[in-house]
């Protein structure tokens, strides 16, 4: 194993310090690894995540003006306790109340809604929203459901914009529900991953062979094939979405998103296809987002996630945000 | 190998059409494989780069509002020739000449001096800066001297931040060449790259073995050695960096840049021991960039650059831009 790295137990607080030593707007919370906003807003609605680490930028990466108050990291690829959760929460309240967006993963549910009871006991209101944009599995190895992947990065957009707006919670949370429900995403993995602590890749994939539908944490997809052209994974990751969804004649906002050991190189090339391929089915991009937005640590492969738009998600998209990995 | 791409042989034009698609503000010229602004400014002196593609986002991904005009991507490690040049410095004249910012390889300094003699017989001034910014080794297989790496980028920056500020060519030129002066980089790299016509890592690297030095298209360093920790790893590059050029009681802007393949989490483990090394040794940092700049395909490996700052560098680092890439 080969990673610039100190101490394997230490990766997750280690990468905060330099998160918040890079970005100055940035406060890092020891020993709850929260990363939240140095700077206040009174009034406004609070809009946290998290989960697992080796997903960076996500989630830490998200906060600052227009998006996330704060971001609670779990261990590598293991959901953060209540309590990290609940600091989270108080670090994002202002009065107003607090969104929390969620990924579909067991421990994440159990971890986000017990904090949010915690909260509702110290008086703080707390909704969330369950982001489920991958329309590869129906259940999975660690979601009863569909599994939340690059699309939540949608999600983080459109209810910071609204909380930044003045919007209450209850219409934050609308806001947010409503891009949960218009996103849809599907990957592709060519490479393992290895968590530091283990040193070695959780699994295999051969020399001549990807998985169509992997999960960010290397769980199963929908099937081992052969390495495929740009323009064939466009074909299918988009013909899986767009079988799953209607978004003919809609407006889209585009992801292209890499795991973390793709070069940006071949998300621009696989951004070519998808495009074409868009415009073929009568659906008009709006805005085109290409890079490592929700990575597996140093897995190879993508991910392209579409959110169908309307005027209210256009103009919430649209709105000014500016955070170390999203800058609008 | 295993790459999301059709045609090896297509992989620049297809990169740059889907930065096209990408960018609305970005247009791509075809054959010439120049990226340029699509709003024109008159009456501002222009500011292009390029080189061998294969090292993105460089360099594309500077094209915009506060930094490059225009971008001239060559082949896969392989320098634009004169014409494809001459076109990018015709796109971003507006009657004030232009500035080439070159890294030293010697067919990038060929080539590019070659297509600014071809625009000086069109009557287009055009003054060049070479970057030189590598302390790893003296003279290399590409370049007389040392190499231009990941420093290249805040050469862009002050550059463009010139132009923009309504300076002459001789001007920007200076504050480029000053940028050039002040800028020291050193990198490190952990596992081969594979360019997609060649199909196999053009080196092989043991799975105990790194290389610190390594130039960005494999070119040898200083040694080959045992895999280091992160705070190993920021001593080794900063040591040499430190040692070649007084920065003490001055104020720096820092990259930690990530060779394609090495996730973010790692990047940020590196720079919280930088930037602490950095206290150490009486360095302040004005501005840290954290991220994928200038890379080598999908290589893991990582690069330190530092700027030492005065008050008009300072000025012109944090002058506002916005690009595919690079937002202050």
């Amino acid at each position: 194993m080969k990673k610039i790295i100190n101490n394997p137990n230490n990766v997750v607080s280690e990468c905060l310090k330099g998160m918040e030593l890079a970005h100055p707007g940035l406060k890092y919370i020891p020993g709850f690894e929260v990363i939240s906003r140095r700077e206040k807003t009174t009034g406004k609605v609070g809009v946290i995540s998290g989960g697992g680490s080796g997903h960076e930028p996500a989630h830490a990466g998200y906060v600052g003006h227009g998006m996330l108050d704060a971001a609670i990291a779990g261990n590598m690829f293991s959901s953060p306790g209540p309590d990290r959760i609940l600091e989270g929460i108080k670090e994002a309240d202002s009065g107003a109340g607090v969104l929390m967006i969620i990924k579909n993963y067991s421990g994440d549910i159990m971890n986000f809604e017990m904090a949010g009871d915690m909260a509702g006991m110290e008086d703080i209101a707390v909704e969330n929203v369950v982001v489920r944009d991958d329309v590869a599995v129906p259940d999975s190895t660690y979601s009863t459901g569909r599994r939340g992947i690059s699309g939540t990065v949608f999600v983080h957009k459109i209810a910071g914009a609204a909380a930044w707006s003045g919007k209450t919670l209850n219409e934050v949370k609308a806001a947010a529900q409503k891009a949960c429900d218009n996103s849809r995403s599907m990957g592709m993995a060519m490479t393992p991953c290895t968590l530091p602590a283990v040193g070695k890749p959780g699994f295999d994939l051969g020399e001549n062979e990807v998985e169509i539908g992997m999960g960010i944490h290397g769980e199963p997809g929908v099937e081992r094939t052969t390495p495929k052209t740009a323009k064939e994974t466009a074909e299918i990751l988009l013909g899986k979405i767009l079988n799953d969804m209607d978004f003919s004649g809609s407006e889209v906002a585009l992801i292209v998103n890499g795991l973390g050991g793709t070069p940006l190189m071949e998300l621009y090339i696989l951004n070519n296809e998808v495009q074409h391929l868009l415009e073929e089915k009568g659906v008009k991009v709006h805005k085109t987002f290409v890079g490592n937005f929700m990575t597996a640590i140093e897995m190879a492969g993508c991910s392209v996630s579409l959110l169908k738009l309307d005027d209210e998600l256009k103009m919430l998209l649209d709105a000014p945000c500016n955070t170390p990995a999203f800058k609008v």
